[in-house]
């Protein structure tokens, strides 16, 4: 078991990586008060739910849960209140922990959740998807959705501890598997071209689900964000990195429709036009573009998208809220492994990649 | 004007009180962005929201209003729901102000929303209620009902600046300018004597709405409040001295059904408990009680309550989620102008008390 501390002052909490972790000796000092709500969904509750309610239960706690249906549709408030009404069915008080056991929709509903019954209780994160494990367990983002856009409600709230189990990825379907691996590319291909080294020489073992192979790369991946982040709590500067591929992927999500490509895949594919227009400035070399290319088809994952119009995918382009006031910011390569945020290339080069990269 | 700065840190901010303040000067230097969603209700609305919206205008904002249904009912997460619409409706970005217009439930409403939009915009508060200028401007608390409880949902979310204009509240309801009275009077016989002297000499012109002498009671109980709040920021300690008369209170208040007796009303009676239980724990005199009940009875408010049988008003104020852990804690007068949280009180005493000061 490997261990990360997220370094946030009196707020500080540890990440724990590894496999078949023993979850009652690692949660319990982290739990306040004796009532805990394990909030959680109807896919991963007959896989998981048990054995957490077993662990708390042997830690003398009164676990109660709240299993939520399973999809991005309800990260809704509709659903946010029913993790209200079971927290008030329960009668818990101030002195409560939340615990969230499922992928990053789980999470971030969980998180807020947590962040709004009487002002703020505590927060345990059980991160079960690959995506969750290297993303939403740094950060402190929590939200839901709203009719007119992603992730428009919700809180900074930080976790007590995050128990990241490999075991549980076991389960995940591939695609899903993958659609994590994504993220995982994205934080060597913006800041640490030896971790791409790594990646190369071990995607055969992450996309079979090498359990201690996969436990390093969420190692990385989480203290590469937690750098990132640390560096940069306002999201004024640095943390705009983490949306290499992002702004394309965006575009591409939002013409798709959300739930058509996962977040990871069109993730994969706006990493590749990402690094095509650095390479179209001469910033990194064709080579550096086709090895970009070639981890990302390791991962089982997309490079390139569907025909989309130009005209469509700039005007998404132009609504990822990173470039709402002002000028078009992208993150791209000055060097394989080493991004920035800019706002100088060339427009027409980025229109080229944009139609390039399509089939 | 006197202007009272509410000691937070770098979340420092000042409470202007006075009497038809010029609101685009005082509020134009604490607005933040261009976009400000006004909040406000529909018994507000046509009293003052053109004011506003003018004021703000005047300063170069593009403003948009919200108006609510006029009521503690509607404090619920589907009428927050309808501050996250007209958010993304009128396409307000991170960098906007929401700007709450009215009482207590305006204050508490437009505060939460503004924690949870896009993780959190700013606040800025109009409280037009003598209740709202004397409590929920200090303090950060905001937040929304539950059917299972009262302000069970809510964010720690601190304003840029509080208005508070006498000259508004010509048009409350006298019942409400009372009930407002009942927590200005709390603040003297908790922790100043002297105010209680002041408050005797000055309670027919408060009850007039003599303007200048209600943004003395508005000044004085805000620097009360601010100074408990700021000695414990965490609620354990002498916080809870904010609660005399309230769980006696919120024992009347439950039984008779919320909405019967105003909130002020019953802490009002709830006060005249406490001061009771002093008195026969023999912490002060006789005297002392009579003068609590002349100056509640002299802001025309009540000092006994309907009957209610003893067995339920003791269930109620278990209930109070103050002492819902252990024992019975309550905020009872050691001396006049002098209160103390204890468990030290005969509980059969309290038990008389309870009945003795019934219809
Ligand atoms: N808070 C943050 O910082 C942050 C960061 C990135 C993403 N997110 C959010 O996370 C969400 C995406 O997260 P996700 O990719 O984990 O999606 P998800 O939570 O929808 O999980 C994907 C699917 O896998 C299932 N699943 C989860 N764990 C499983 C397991 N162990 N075995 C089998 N199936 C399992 C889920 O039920 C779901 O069907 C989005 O809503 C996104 O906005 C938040
Ligand atoms: N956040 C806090 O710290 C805090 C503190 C105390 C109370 N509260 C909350 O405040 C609420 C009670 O506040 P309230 O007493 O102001 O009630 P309220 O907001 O319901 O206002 C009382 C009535 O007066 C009307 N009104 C408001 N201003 C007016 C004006 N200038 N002229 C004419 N009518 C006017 C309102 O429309 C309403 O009908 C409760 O929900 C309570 O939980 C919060
Ligand atoms: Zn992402
Ligand atoms: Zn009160």
């Amino acid at each position: 078991m490997q261990t990360l501390y997220v370094e946030l002052g009196d707020r500080r909490y540890p990440i724990f990586i590894g496999s078949k972790l023993n979850a009652q000796e690692l949660l319990e000092p982290y739990i306040h008060g004796h009532q805990v709500m394990v909030v959680t969904n109807t896919t991963v509750a007959p896989l998981y739910l048990d054995h957490y309610v077993a662990a708390l239960e042997a830690s003398g706690k009164t676990v109660h849960t709240c299993i939520l249906s399973d999809g991005e549709k309800y990260k809704d408030i509709e659903h946010l209140n029913l993790i209200f009404d079971a927290l008030l069915e329960a009668g818990f008080n101030r002195d409560c922990t939340v615990l969230a056991l499922g992928g990053g929709v789980i999470g971030d509903m969980a998180g807020f959740a947590s962040a709004s019954f009487q002002r703020g209780v505590y927060f345990v994160q059980v991160p079960t998807t690959l995506l969750s494990q290297v993303d939403s367990s740094v950060g402190g983002k929590t939200g839901i959705n709203h009719p007119l856009g992603k992730n428009m409600i919700g809180a900074f709230q930080q976790p007590q501890v995050v128990l990241a189990d490999m075991s549980q990825l076991s389960t995940l379907p591939p695609r899903e598997l993958s659609a994590g691996l994504a993220e995982v590319i994205k934080y060597a291909l913006l800041g640490d071209v030896e971790f791409l080294d790594w990646l190369e020489q071990h995607m055969e073992a992450l996309v079979a689900g090498d359990e201690t192979v996969l436990a390093t790369a969420v190692y990385k991946s989480c203290a590469h964000k937690a750098r990132i982040v640390a560096s940069d709590e306002k999201e004024q500067g640095d943390r705009a990195l983490l949306n290499l591929g992002h702004t394309f992927g965006h575009a591409i999500e939002s013409y798709l429709g959300y739930g058509e490509w996962l977040h990871g895949e069109a993730v994969a594919t706006g990493m590749v036009m990402a690094a095509d227009l650095s390479f179209r400035m001469g910033w990194i070399s064709e080579s550096d573009l086709e090895r970009t290319k070639k981890i990302i088809l390791r991962a089982n994952l997309p490079i390139v998208c569907p025909k989309i119009p130009l005209e469509e995918f700039l005007a998404y382009m132009a609504h990822d809220k990173k470039v709402l006031n002002g000028q078009l910011r992208l993150v791209l390569m000055k060097k394989l492994g080493q991004a920035v945020i800019t706002r100088d290339f060339d427009v027409e080069l980025m229109k080229q990649v944009i139609v390039a990269n399509q089939h």
